[in-house]
């Protein structure tokens, strides 16, 4: 239980840091989509480790394998299942964590509920098992895309990007802001300036055994009016809780967000404004492109925040898996921040609920 | 679609602010719970409006009838159905605004999915509708208390209180605060003085004919281990969701939250430490009772953020439903700041949540 | 747990024999669909008892309010919810059967299961509770019959009659059949010689305190090729399940059937031929309209098989609650043949299991 | 959508006849169950082509791999995912299919439906599919059998047999067959002289070009009490659709089922006789072993009709993709009669049933 994601568009992962391969099962995709491997795998290589000397050295190539619902290039309806080997497992390198609970990691509440915890690599809870949302977001993308392309209208455009990296804030303009922006730079900072500024204090955060917390931002330009499903399914509950099951997340904001606490109706109210095509619009965008749960047409604004890293080469305090003081200062290979690779799993799982929810729609087009 | 909640205790909650009336279908709840339904008329008594003259004045007794699913006081195991009639409605009060969307209400997005919208108090998008939630929340605190009976442990306490409004901010010591403590003072903010400083914020709101934001705090103390179902279903992934699907929510943060961005892993790791009972304990609780997606005992800490309330008396601009500039004032009544009526329906997704993965639980219990 | 049905056109029941009442939620109707009342009613009046001499007496009117997600006259997108009254409760004509159970009843499994069980009426397994399914089986025929004529095509046109009770068996021509033919006759057999034989049997069995077994058959004409989500999923499956969770069901035969069992693949395969329209029809049916769990365009035809009436007022063997042994000769009002009350039941599964379909088949006419 | 099932243990199966592999991810499996491979492997070998001369000669190994959710040999509650790779496919053998649709296949409701089909073996609507099912299914057997050895009652014990081919009956006890009688023969028929004929029967039906329809026969011995969902999870319910979702099946009855239509209730009724365990039992079993849709502890017993194999090698009229009349004689290998490899696909459905509606139970066990 808890391993799907999605009610008409669902995906089902699996897999976990040692053992066979992570992967995954998407059920609902509609026949006849075109199939872009090469897409896939560039989101896969956006994610993996080893990309830059800003992440983990772990290197994995993470090469992704189609086993079946596509046929001659084409989705068939029928379950699409992706699978990505592992490799590179260097169990050994896990020995010293075996009698011990690492602090804030999931080894203590794994071990409670499960009676077992995968010490290498971090098991299912180990951000590899993402590989299966990224592989299964891209093709939400290409989904996505072949309807906008159908009904002639502009796809549905996800931009997320480093917006925080502990003290170093970017400026980055949602309205214009682009992937290649965001791809410019290791950090996925597209602001220059600050992008040199995480860069050092990435560095920094590596050379004191210490990692840092951050922020993704994401916009999604020419979104549809009329995605979410009122009340449990709203499009903003249904993205706080894709953003909230990724690893390592604290939080999730839309539009205003948590700034709307010091704000008033008269501030924080979006006016309506006579639209160009006959739709109206809003003079402002506190609502984040979503009003009553549903999507209002104007861009979809949101912000995830990340925790720093929980595997730290300092020493800290702990406890022995029978309860006893200790210390540990960790030894494997680890990103001093999580950021730069959380933003194309911020865009997969904003693409897995559009594709839903774009699909959940389509009920309400026929009368 | 998207009208239900939970896996194995499920809601779905059916009604709008005009018509028969509003209620809840529970499906899964075990059979043999005692039911206790001035507790459930209490909960509601929390929600409903005209309860103070900080909250709106349409004045709904909100009476709850059971039509399903109780014998003899007790549970059967068989859907339990409640329902609320509606009352007081001056649907003649809302004639000023069929022809137009009011500025960051439900109107607009409801007319573009559906097809219609309900003018007359807001339709399925009121707050009405949570009044399902909330009757089905106590049933859930029931249960809750009744599994914790049954186990000889002391009792999930679930306690929400009004921690922001605006720029007042309440001093409240999550390890103590009670329900009787929030229900002292109207603004549901056990914190005195601040409080008295909400209360003249909001008075002087109504007054100036606009509304409020503010920030729902929620703890819950003698968490059980191992609550959560990751990888897509963790417990604070669920909580989001939870939350967010409540009208007029535009954040949750767990734990650190959005403090965590700014944090290093040196500070935000919470050490572990012996326990008293065998089991370990965090020195800190910066993930907020929650690692890895499951409760790892310590309190379950997170906080809500409402935007101002949508209905102001103010003049603003808006569009009629032809695309054309106009200007509203609202005249209906109206609260000028939704939080104090909030905190029971963070109360109740809250126990609706841990109601939920306690039953999903039980599977990894029987080996 | 296990009281919903659907997948994307979702329905909820609640209620039994007692309390407050019995009803449905249905989440997932499309907005703007015109609601006939007159309609559902005249689906429950056809259900209710008392409507002839053939049937048990209880004397109800079944009046169905709706109780929310209609606004003029048509539906809102939000969940339909209907509420029936209980009336007529005679508990004290149950006073006896306190202290036993009654044979192939579920009065023992449901106290097994749940530690209770309701006597008067027979609680949640009342046929009473099919009355939300036939009251939403209404309204999914209406959206069947708008969905065709959006898009210009012959409604799915269901019928379904008494096919057999004990050892009368109808002659009946499935592709004239009307559903006036079927409402002729108390019996709801529409071959007039065997309705009368069926008449003398089941006053026959009324005299001698005992009850019969038969079948309802059921036909659906124009249906639209392509419903059904192999692979478990399958058209004929969810049909099997449809059925067989109806009160007194022991089987159910797609096509050929059970009589597949004795043929062979040159009898059984049904040869194609080309169509007037360019699309292959069948030579012969024993598919029953389904080819790989998917509707291929010819009839839908199938059969449900229904066990004798349990209540019955001959002397039983049986046992108390504790296990000892007893006898019992049932006084309360109840049929001698539930076939010609099942009818309705039947065409309303059918006609949620179609909805449901045209709706899930929805995603794949998007590319 | 479609190709998951299951609630609380819940599986999806994925893959064709042709590409990567056909497999099958489990969620909700319990920590903590020892992991019997070579029983996993035993029941796919029962499965598999080419075991006897009785079914088709496609010789494939199908080995399975365990991809995620086995950690030193037992399951960690994480999905469990399984992979069978394909091999010995000949596609060039299906040449002569591209510009056909064969009678009774899936190959024009997939190519209405999704505008393709898998030539090649019949991709998604391939017995193939079924490999996923059978592993599953082995693991619902070890969950069972784990689960009762945990609470020191007696495994439920599924043992299904063919039970009838065309006209051949077989005469068999179900309170006393075994696997082991089943396994005897390649019929899996236990009753010697009835598998004898029937084998008669098979290999003439094959020299003509011809094939045979069948039935299964199920019965679970040790079952225990309170298994069921009400009101449309009844356990028969899902047992229905979980054996007409597999390929060929036409039909399903419980206990007295289709029989039922001739009997009457003084017959029919199941009387209640003190049972040795104060418990009540039924002298009788027409029901079987359920009532109200819960299981009564009495033996489960079911019988599933299959259709005869709908390739066969004699000359057919069909039609073109264009739809234009010709002629097909199949040329591929194919099984004349699918019931002895039936019998391993209904055990493992079965298995999925009981094992799901075991974890859904425990909720009502914990008051």
């Amino acid at each position: 239980m808890g391993n799907s994601f999605g009610h008409t568009f669902s995906i089902s992962t699996f897999g976990e840091s040692h053992g066979g391969g992570v992967g995954v099962v998407i059920d609902g995709l509609p026949a006849r989509l075109a199939i872009d491997l090469d897409h896939i795998q560039e989101q896969l290589d956006r994610r993996r480790p080893g990309q830059s000397r800003l992440t983990t050295q772990r290197d994995e190539k993470d090469l992704v394998e189609v086993l079946s619902g596509v046929e001659d290039g084409a989705s068939t309806g029928a379950p699409l299942a992706m699978l990505v080997r592992n490799a590179d497992a260097r169990s050994g390198a896990y020995d010293h964590l075996r009698e011990l609970y690492r602090p804030s990691h999931a080894d203590f509440t794994y071990d409670a509920k499960y009676g077992n915890r995968s010490i290498a690599g971090g098991g299912r809870s180990s951000a590899r098992e993402t590989i299966g949302r990224v592989a299964a977001g891209a093709i939400a993308m290409q989904l996505l895309d072949a309807l906008a392309k159908r009904r002639d209208t502009p796809a549905p455009r996800i931009v997320s990007w480093v917006d925080q990296v502990h003290e170093v804030t970017a400026s980055v303009d949602p309205a214009l802001v682009t992937i290649a922006d965001v791809e410019r730079d290791p950090t996925r900072c597209p602001d220059h300036d600050a992008a040199a500024a995480m860069t050092i204090k990435i560095e920094q955060a590596r050379r004191d055994g210490d990692s840092l917390g951050g922020a993704v931002r994401t916009v999604v330009r020419h979104m549809p009016v009329g995605l979410g499903e009122p009340v449990f399914d709203r499009l903003e509950a249904d993205l706080a809780k894709a953003m909230l099951s990724l690893p390592a997340t604290k939080g999730f904001e839309i539009g205003s967000g948590f700034g709307a606490i010091t704000m008033t109706g008269l501030t924080h109210n979006d006016a309506f404004v006579p639209g160009d095509d006959g739709m109206p619009r809003t003079a402002t965008n506190h609502s984040g492109g979503v009003q009553g749960g549903i999507s209002n047409g104007e861009d979809l604004v949101f912000r995830t925040a990340f925790k720093p890293t929980a595997t730290i080469s300092s020493q800290q305090d702990t406890v022995t898996v029978d309860n006893e003081a200790t210390t540990l200062a960790a030894k494997g290979r680890h990103d001093p921040c999580v950021l730069p690779r959380a933003v194309p799993m911020v865009d997969a799982m904003a693409a897995l609920v559009l594709a839903d929810h774009t699909l959940r729609q389509l009920r309400n087009d026929v009368l």
